[in-house]
């Protein structure tokens, strides 16, 4: 079967004919984490995304208030439809949850996508390097943690984190092929020893699933971005769009454009 | 007080002034262990350092058989006299440790430098990352593994490994600041875990000394330069010079210019 390219799965999107998870689509492409607020929220959001690079790394910022192109991430795009789940929030409270947010569109509206551990994940398997929430077919396991987020004016909070169990070889190779790739998180923040990042359980996580942890298996940790969601809760914008979990913007970069090459 | 240069040390070494360890001299200089053979073993021993860059990454060879000088590496230097201490081997056999090697210096002999441990411990002390052996003023504990190393026609073993107690936040530092210097072993093998690659007691390694490992650190691994010096042991070549350890040759080769710059 041929894979839809980008622009495929974004009209397929727009259509409702794909409505949920986007994991495993367009093989080769970024995905992106998506936050939409207003313009008197926004420079303070990008300062905060601009100061945390691990858990919120900028892929692009819509130029102008309003836009609803975005032509560098992808031709064609139109931000309130191309989506397949949006979540609504007033005041830091989830007031809808939608296909699109025409409805709820604005002209003040700044769009910011958001590098995604899908486009990591891709690098880590092509190395060979197997990703235990991809072969037991979970949500990545999530935890907040005690690592404080450097704050800006409104929006501050804790990291957190996703976790990938991997023999110590695989691990070291992970730290190497993520360095390579900063803007779509990065080189892992941590591994072993959870309690030292505040975390108490490993096998409750936050947000997500649980997953298998061999023996000789050490638990590696990279920032998430779920970390801006956690901002957003805490600041409680007046008004603020994000995407659904998993279901993110299908892009027309790719992942391998990303790679600082070395 | 001034520090000297590499050519003011290398004279000082030629004098006899300095007959012992080079660590902490000439800082911001490659230092290089060192291995002398004759041509007909010389070339299947460059294939085995080729073959095996972690554990023997090769920083130069001399260009023709007999040349005791080797400009790209040290300007003026003289392989003869230059180090401060060698050790010279019939058959596998040490038969003398001598501060120069003019008596044994002969047409057919071949000189490989090889990239050594000070340089990436200078790149990680200026991220701010603390090396247990420098600071408890120890040589660093090194230990046989079950790693094999790839053999070539004459040279086999299995790999020897440096070994530095860290937190996993540095570990992860020290993997993205060491992958930046291949030539000089690059990236750590392993972590945690000793047992996996065949050591029984972390307390007791098999070269240097033992160090202090706190709570919440972990064993961090480097492939050491120890490897070619075992496996000459077990290949016994007829004739072979080496550098008596901690004596190395310190060359005109910053370690900066070794970084591959990502």
């Amino acid at each position: 079967m041929q894979q839809l390219t980008p622009a495929q799965i974004r009209q397929k999107v727009r259509n409702k004919e794909i409505t949920g998870n986007t994991s495993g689509l367009a093989k080769g492409f970024v995905q992106c984490n998506m936050v939409i607020l207003p313009a008197d929220w926004a420079s303070d959001f990008q300062r905060f995304c601009e100061q945390n690079p691990r858990p919120c790394p900028l892929v692009a910022v819509s130029e102008n208030p309003g836009d609803i192109h975005l032509d560098k991430v992808g031709k064609g795009i139109d931000i309130r439809h191309d989506l397949p789940s949006y979540k609504v929030f007033e005041h830091g409270k989830l007031i809808n949850e939608v296909t699109d947010v025409e409805a709820y569109w604005r002209d003040d509206l700044v769009t910011f996508f958001i590098g995604c551990s899908f486009s990591f994940e891709e690098a880590l398997i092509d190395d060979g390097i197997e990703i235990r929430n991809i072969t037991e077919n979970k949500n990545v396991p999530m935890y907040r943690t005690n690592i404080a987020c450097t704050p800006s004016e409104k929006f501050s909070g804790n990291m957190v984190v996703s976790m990938r169990p991997m023999v110590p070889a695989d691990a070291i190779r992970s730290v190497q092929i993520c360095d390579r790739f900063p803007s779509v998180h990065g080189a892992p923040v941590h591994f072993g020893f959870p309690e030292m990042i505040g975390i108490s359980d490993i096998n409750q996580p936050d947000f997500g699933d649980a997953v298998t942890i061999r023996q000789n298996e050490v638990p590696v940790f990279w920032a998430c971005g779920v970390t801006p969601q956690v901002a957003l809760e805490q600041a409680k914008p007046p008004f603020c769009i994000t995407h659904s979990p998993g279901c993110m913007l299908v892009s027309d970069i790719t992942n391998k454009s990303l790679s600082t090459g070395c």
